[in-house]
C-alpha cells in the first residue's frame, strides 16, 4: 500500500539535518537531527512498556532537567535491552553533539529504533554527526521522514495549517511504524512541529489530547515497542501572540490542527502496517465505558482469525462474533449485538441478521478500506480503533528481518 | 506435525459409532454417538466465551436435569451464531436420537464443531443417526478420534492405565482442535472415558484438576472457540470398589491418570495447532502469583514477533523482553529478568547475557521442540503454557478456510 505525500510545509525555526551513518546498513541515511530555535517548547510522550530503551530513559532524565534545542534520531539499531552500556553509549552520543553544535549534553533529546539487543555503534553514530549538523534545513523534513524508516514501505510526512488573528500557522510531522505497533501513550516514532509560540503545560495538553486517539488508537500487530516516543515542538517562530490560554481559539485551533496531522500519520502507520493489504477501521458502540468499547475493539484488531479473514476479504462474521464474546465483559447479553460492516448488518440481535446476504458482505470486504461496527446494546460509550490485516507477508517480513 | 497414536484401550461401559451425515463435506464421517453404560457418571466444563453456541447451552441444561446417556457430536457446523433458531434445531437432533436409541432428550447431551453462523442441517444429521447408532462399539474410539476433527491434520486419541486393589483399570480420551484455541474452562472438544466406578462430584473435581494446566494452559492463536467442551465418563463397568473417597489413594492415582491422558492431548493440539512448525513451553517463574506469571506467558506466547522469529528458528530474544514489558505488571523490575532458551542464558539480569552466543541460541532455536524461561525475580509463583509458531500456513489455512 502506498499513501504518503511528500508534500509539506516547512515550520519556521525548526531544522532538520541527515546522515548516513552506517548503523545497520551501509547505504542509506539513518541519522536525523531536529534543531528547535531558541525559544521553543517540547512535549513528548514516551512508551509504557517496562523494558524501555536507553535513549527513553535519558531523554526522560533531559526533558526533566532542560529545555530541548536538538532532538537525535537514528534507525537500524534501537539501543534497547542493552542494560547499563546502553545508556553510557546514549548518554556519550547525547555529549558528541553537544560539542559538535554548542549547547549543553541534557538539552539533546536521543531517539532510536530498529534492532532489539545489538550494541549501538558508538563511533559509527558520532562520526556522522557533523555530516547531519552541516545540512540543517528548515526543508529537511522529506529526508528525515525517509532516514527513520526500519520495515516502513513509505515516509510519512503530513502538514496543516491553521490561522490565528489573521495569521497562518503551520504544523507538520512525520512517523515512522510499521510493525511491533500497539503504541501505549506514544506512537513508535513521531515528531509534530508549529511555528506557535505555546506555553509548555499547554503544549503537553495539546499532545496527549491529538495522541489520544490517534496513535494511541491502532495496532499492527499489539507488540507495543520498548521505543515508542512522540514529541510536539513548538518553535515560537511565527510572528502570532503566544498561545497562553487553554479556553482560546487559538489553542482550540492548534489542538484541532495537532489532532488532525497526529490522525494522518497514525492512519498512515497503519496502512503501512507490515504485509497490510486493508486499512480496517473497528468501531465499538452502546458500550458501558470507553475502556471496556477500547477492550472489545482490540479483542476483534487482535484476533488472528479475524485478520487473516481481512487478508482473505472473506466476510466471515463468525470470528467477529467469536471475538466480541471473548473479550471479557460482564454479563454480556449477547441476544442485542448488531455487527455491521461497513453498511451492511450481518448479525442483529447475535444472530445472522435475516436480510443479510453473503454478496452483500463480500463487496464491502472486497474494498481496500472499510468498517467494522459492533453495538453492544449497553451504554453510550463508543471507542474506535484502527487495524490492518494478517498476510503471508506479515510473516515473511518478521520471519527474516531481526527487529 | 504429526504425532498421534491410535493404538488405545477401550473402556468398558463406553461405546462409540460414526456415520456420514454429508454435513460439510459428502465424502466423510462427521457424526459421532459415545453411549455410556447405565450407572455412569459424567462430568464436563465448557466454554466461558459470551457467545457460546447452541450445543453448549443445551448441554449445560441437561446436565442440571438428567445424567447423561449419550454424547451426539458433529463436526463441519459448529451451531453457533445461530440464535433461537439454532436452540430449536439442536433440541430437535437430541429428541431423534432419544427416539431412536430409547432414552430421554434431556439424557443426550450434543456437540457441534466446524463452521460458525451457518444453520445446522437438521436433516442430514437425524438422517444419519441409525447408522451410527447401528455401529455402536467399544472399539470405536479410532474412527470418532477422526470424525471429530476440522483443520485437523491428525486424530488425537490416548490411553493409560492404572492399578486399583489389584486391578488395572482404563483412562482414555480424544480431542479434536487446531485453530481458534486459546481455551477458557475447557478445550475445543475432548471426551475421556474410565472403566472406575466414580461418584459424580468426585468426577468434576478431577476434570477440574486435569483441565487447569493441560487445556486451559496452551494457546494457538489466542482466539477462544464458542464451542470449547471437555467431557470426563466413568462408566463403572469395571469390578473394582467405587470410588467415593476423595482423600484415597485410587482418586489420587485416577486425578494423575486422567491429568496425564489430558497433558498428551493438550500437546497434541499444540503440536497440530494451524500451520504449526514448532511446539514451545513458555515457563514463568519467580513471580508474585500464578495470574502474572500466566498473564507473561501468554503475551509471550501470543504475540506474533515472538511467534514469527520462532518460525524463522530465530533467537530474537529482544522480542521475547519486548513481549515481557507490556505485559503490564506493576513495578516491574527489568534489571533482575533473566530468559532462557532451553539451558542458554540469553538475559541476564536485564541484559544480554555476557556468555551468550549466537550460536548457542541458534541451536536450540533448530529444534522443533524447547523451552523459553523467564525468571520475573519478584516472588515463588510459576506459570506453564504451551504454544506453538506462527507460519504462512497459519494464514494460509485461516485465509481459505470457513471457520
Amino acid at each position: 500500500m502506498t499513501d504518503s505525500t511528500l508534500d509539506f510545509q516547512p515550520v519556521a525555526g525548526i531544522r532538520l539535518g541527515t546522515a548516513a551513518a552506517g548503523i545497520k546498513y551501509a547505504d542509506r541515511t539513518d541519522l536525523v537531527l531536529i534543531e528547535m530555535a531558541t525559544g521553543s517548547n517540547c512535549a513528548a510522550l514516551f512508551t509504557r512498556n517496562a523494558f524501555c530503551a536507553a535513549p527513553v530513559v535519558v531523554a526522560k532524565e533531559h526533558l526533566d532537567s532542560a529545555t530541548p534545542r536538538y532532538l537525535m534520531i537514528n534507525s537500524g539499531n534501537a539501543n534497547a535491552g542493552t542494560g547499563k552500556d546502553g545508556i553510557t553509549v546514549c548518554n556519550s552520543t547525547c555529549e558528541a553533539l553537544a560539542a559538535e553544535v554548542g549547547c549543553k549534553a541534557n538539552e539533546v533529546l536521543p531517539f532510536s529504533t530498529g534492532v532489539i539487543g545489538e550494541p549501538l555503534p558508538l563511533e559509527k553514530l558520532t562520526m556522522a554527526l557533523p555530516a547531519a549538523a552541516a545540512n540543517l534545513s528548515e526543508t529537511g523534513w522529506s529526508d528525515a521522514a525517509s532516514a527513520i524508516m526500519t520495515t516502513d514501505t513509505v515516509p510519512k510526512l503530513v502538514s496543516r495549517s491553521f490561522e490565528c488573528q489573521g495569521k497562518t500557522l503551520t504544523v507538520t510531522g512525520m512517523a515512522k511504524g510499521s510493525g511491533m505497533i500497539r503504541p501505549d501513550m506514544a506512537t513508535m516514532l513521531a515528531y509534530v512541529a508549529t511555528d506557535a509560540k505555546v506555553e509548555p503545560g499547554l503544549l503537553q495538553e495539546c499532545l496527549e489530547q491529538a495522541v489520544a486517539p490517534s496513535f494511541n488508537s491502532i495496532t499492527v500487530d499489539g507488540d507495543t515497542s520498548t521505543n515508542d516516543a512522540c514529541v510536539l515542538m513548538a518553535s515560537g517562530a511565527s510572528d502570532c501572540p503566544a498561545i497562553t490560554d487553554g479556553a482560546s481559539a487559538a489553542f482550540v485551533r492548534l489542538c484541532e490542527t495537532v489532532l488532525a496531522v497526529c490522525m494522518d500519520l497514525a492512519r498512515a502507520i497503519v496502512k503501512d502496517g507490515e504485509g497490510a493489504t486493508k486499512l480496517v477501521e473497528i468501531l465499538v458502540e452502546t458500550a458501558v465505558d470507553v475502556d471496556e468499547a477500547r477492550k472489545v475493539a482490540y479483542t476483534i484488531a487482535h484476533s488472528p482469525l479475524v485478520k487473516t479473514a481481512l487478508f482473505a476479504s472473506d466476510p466471515n462474521w463468525g470470528r467477529i462474533l467469536a471475538a466480541v464474546g471473548r473479550a471479557g465483559l460482564d454479563g454480556l447479553d449477547i441476544d442485542v449485538i448488531c455487527i455491521w460492516l461497513g453498511d451492511v448488518c450481518i448479525v442483529r440481535d447475535g444472530g445472522r441478521a435475516d436480510d443479510y446476504t453473503e454478496q452483500a458482505g463480500q463487496a464491502v470486504m472486497d474494498r481496500d478500506e472499510f468498517t467494522i461496527r459492533v453495538e453492544l446494546g449497553r451504554g453510550a460509550a463508543a471507542a474506535r480503533v484502527l487495524t490492518c490485516d494478517l498476510s503471508y507477508d506479515y510473516v515473511k517480513i518478521n520471519a527474516e528481518y531481526r527487529t
